[in-house]
């Protein structure tokens, strides 16, 4: 058995996040795939949420002497490897900068993809009886308040990743949420900070084994 | 002039736990006030938005040796207390530890708190015309959505704050949930964990001096 289980959905771009993470790290993991829409969504299963009362994705248990620690949430799991797997570290040494990298990170985590998750266009859809077209001015609406900033922010590298020659903590953040953007048509011609970056990682072997389309559940 | 100062609404609940951070690590802060409300909202003005693209609350300003650093995201903030002013530490020091106050504190922050956000509430208002009754049963989904994984969480502890006899990131995160909580007129009762922590945290001198109601720009 793998020491490192994530539960994860092909399209999750918060498990994608951590896909990322383990890849970058050169950690082996076993996947298991919970489908977000079959049968209402297994995440809300009774056998899931026994593991993960958040009811989300990605969880990540980590099988250490017999013990095991489970971690939802993919920023406290990124975290987490950082910590337990330093090499190659997936933040900056300096305080100041590893500030940066969470700042940014966190403005896509908090600020833009929760608004945008399934079960909140879910919620739009049935319980507020938003028509389509509506919910996707919504979901582009909070891509580019989110991205307009985050492209300011990338200024402080200087057209450098942000380790400098490597990716870490905030390229796993940025290249699903670049993804989630163009997969719902949002135009991202006005952020070329964010697309160069996007695309020197796209092309690493650490993102392309990560990608959504090459995941065993990916239909 | 001060050292360290937080750009801060009294409202704000992601203000509210920095100023929680600050508090329990006994370090001195200058605060200057950004009125979410008036004028459409200080924090989308200029000159808000020169020092934070972000155009959120709150803000931090380290000067260090005549140099500045500006630090977004509430969690990005207390993360780089926590590094830089590591006595007293805000974390547990087991990387499983930190990993369950990490993902508890980013459930709140990703998870309930910026869907009921202001600028949230004011897009359903007035770009998708949700009348009042139905954006209080939103707030009010959320909450509960997030308040009952964090009450199974609270699990672990044990009945202790999070840092055993102290509290540090878990309750400067979840206080300030269960303030907009009641605010909203969320009924609590289901939550005994949460009711229990939030209460002993309360109590101390580094909540009641973060608290809304005792900020100078409360009104």
């Amino acid at each position: 058995m793998a020491e490192l289980t994530l539960y994860s959905y092909w399209r999750s771009s918060a498990a994608y996040r951590v896909r990322i993470a383990l890849n970058l790290k050169g950690l082996a993991y076993q996947q298991v795939a919970v489908h977000l829409v079959k049968d209402g969504g297994e995440q809300l299963a009774p056998a899931y949420q026994q593991m993960n009362p958040q009811g989300l994705l990605p969880l990540l248990v980590d099988h250490v002497c017999g013990r095991e620690t489970k971690i939802a949430q993919s920023l406290a799991i990124i975290e987490y490897l950082d910590e337990v797997f330093p090499v190659p570290s997936l933040l900056p040494t300096e305080p100041a900068l590893r500030a940066q990298v969470r700042a940014l990170a966190l403005h896509i985590a908090c600020d833009v993809h929760p608004l945008n998750n399934l079960r909140v266009l879910k919620y739009l859809s049935t319980e507020l009886g938003v028509a389509d077209d509506a919910k996707t001015q919504w979901y582009q609406h909070w891509v580019h308040s989110g991205l307009k900033a985050v492209e300011q922010g990338l200024a402080v590298f200087d057209g450098k990743l942000s380790l400098g020659q490597r990716p870490g903590y905030l390229e796993a953040c940025l290249t699903p949420q670049v993804y989630n953007a163009r997969r719902f048509n949002c135009d991202l011609d006005a952020y070329p900070r964010i697309l160069a970056m996007t695309a020197r990682c796209e092309a690493l072997e650490a993102f392309k084994q990560a990608a959504p389309e090459v995941q065993p559940d990916a239909t």
